[in-house]
């Protein structure tokens, strides 16, 4: 991709007007997360800050994470499933129980289950249109929010977590 | 501010429909920054995790002189005088230089410095329409951004800031 067309955000071939602004500012952010991880080995990834950071690779896991739970909130209009949050529940809320299954892994296994993740989402996203996007439900306990606010929202959390990647990478020491 | 009122990506009155979209996403942004630093004080603001950390005071200083580039850069569609420049750099560029001379402010300072340049652009954005949102001008030495991107870019490095800022605030030892 072009280094200029991720500097636009405007329509996109293939989506909505306005699902294709949403869809260019979530390119943009996510070229930001490539290029803020490209060349991590295991390592690397694995390293922790001090006890209570979150390693790089954890919180990549928790990216993933966060978009399957909201592609499930948005696209199915619904609650996650028990067995859903069972599955999801480590990477969306890290802590000790995920430090100790989140690691070994390359580059390329937390690259693929963004892509995979994200691949969904815009698929997704190619058979909605405006109106979905600004279809209010509810969110959280007692909130409502619109589905253009659930995935700026996913965007937003990531570009809130590659900005602490960048703060961790400066200071890896493996 | 109704916390529901935050969770709506959408048209608000006063703007035109694009341009509120992107205020929708700058107020929630905001929102959270504010979250993020309530209630710190002096010592907490000037606070470095360690010889390469930026504080927190910092960060925030370096939101506010962004978006003020950024005034320049799209409502007068130029890049910065000399003079502009030398006095928005250190927030800019923050490291050694920034460090000496960002701190002993309080959350109070930091506040009004970032609403003050939030109002300013908020009644320029007023102003103007979602055709001057699609503009296109010259970003950086080769690059072209519409203003909708510029204007994305400082809320996503906002964001990205606000990422640092929480991860620096769980680490607070004064």
């Amino acid at each position: 991709m072009l280094q200029n067309e991720l500097c636009m955000i405007d329509r996109k071939e293939g989506f909505t007007p306005e699902i294709g602004r949403l869809v260019s500012m979530m390119d943009y952010a996510r070229s930001t997360t490539e290029e803020a991880i490209r060349g991590l080995t295991i390592e690397q990834l694995d390293f922790q800050l001090d006890e209570q950071s979150n390693s790089i690779g954890m919180l990549l896991h928790h990216m993933s994470s966060i978009e399957r739970a909201f592609q499930i909130m948005t696209f199915q209009e619904r609650e996650l499933h028990d067995a859903e949050w069972e599955e999801l529940e480590t990477g969306i809320e890290l802590g000790e129980k995920a430090k100790a299954v989140i690691q070994g892994r390359d580059l390329d296994y937390y690259w693929s289950e963004l892509s995979l993740v994200r691949a969904k989402t815009l698929d997704a996203l190619r058979e909605k249109d405006d109106a979905w996007l600004e279809k209010v439900t509810p969110y959280g306990w007692d909130e409502k929010a619109n589905h253009y606010f659930k995935w700026f929202h996913v965007m937003e959390d990531e570009i809130s977590h590659r900005g602490q990647i960048r703060m961790i990478k400066r200071r890896l020491t493996t």
